[in-house]
């Protein structure tokens, strides 16, 4: 697309630190550095976010990722690592070409954390067994 | 694994609100819900986490989670949706058989947020090619 940053560092127009790139997928830092090492893989093609690839481009995209997090492992020995991946403006997404972050962790205060609150008092077994059936009958 | 609760529930020994399972994967409803139709995706094979997950199988995972994020769109029309994965304690990983959340969002105050901290301002461009460069050298 004309007017996305992603699409420009794909095709090389503006710099990126890059990590890996390959027929499908393009890894680079984050600029943000939320913590140190902290980087992005991206399909090359355009896909605004996780609604639109196809299992293809789902599955090429992914299979990179572990060799990239044991990569950021072995430069930095970090006690974790989160995935994260923002769908739609109010779920964080601030770059409309899809992008998955990979962000080892330091310990608390390193610059990521997840807000986490459980609703399981709030469920009773039948309520879960309808939320599936809900969810199955969309797929 | 023998004391691992997600095997057993790949096994079937245990109940789970199964949203969709083939060859390779199983998802199915996260019993905290921290929003409605929090959903886990896992392999069947136990792999504590994503460092040892290897490319065939990140493949086989990811592939199916657009069409699961798209069931959930299609189930409750959350507003955004996050894809988080823990791992490591000290990341948040409580279960350590591989797991991929999708967590469907329905505005603030929902169950989940990020911790989101940018330190840009601490970088300057060379050092975004030395940290590229570190992890290049461990891939």
């Amino acid at each position: 697309m004309n007017d996305c940053i992603f699409c420009k560092i794909v095709a090389g127009e503006i710099p990126a630190a890059k990590v890996f790139e390959n027929e499908h997928v393009v890894a680079f830092l984050d600029i943000s550095q939320v913590t140190k090492g902290h980087t992005l893989v991206i399909p090359k093609i355009h896909k605004e976010n996780l609604y639109e690839l196809t299992p293809e481009i789902a599955a090429h995209l992914f299979e990179i990722v572990p060799n990239i997090a044991n990569a950021i492992k072995g430069a930095y020995e970090p006690i974790g690592l989160n995935l994260l991946n923002n769908n739609g403006e109010k779920a964080g997404q601030s770059v409309f070409h899809y992008h998955l972050h990979l962000i080892p962790r330091y310990g608390e205060g390193d610059g990521f954390g997840a807000v986490w609150k459980s609703h399981q008092s709030e469920y009773k077994p039948e309520d879960y067994q309808q939320i599936a059936s809900e969810i199955k009958a969309n797929l």
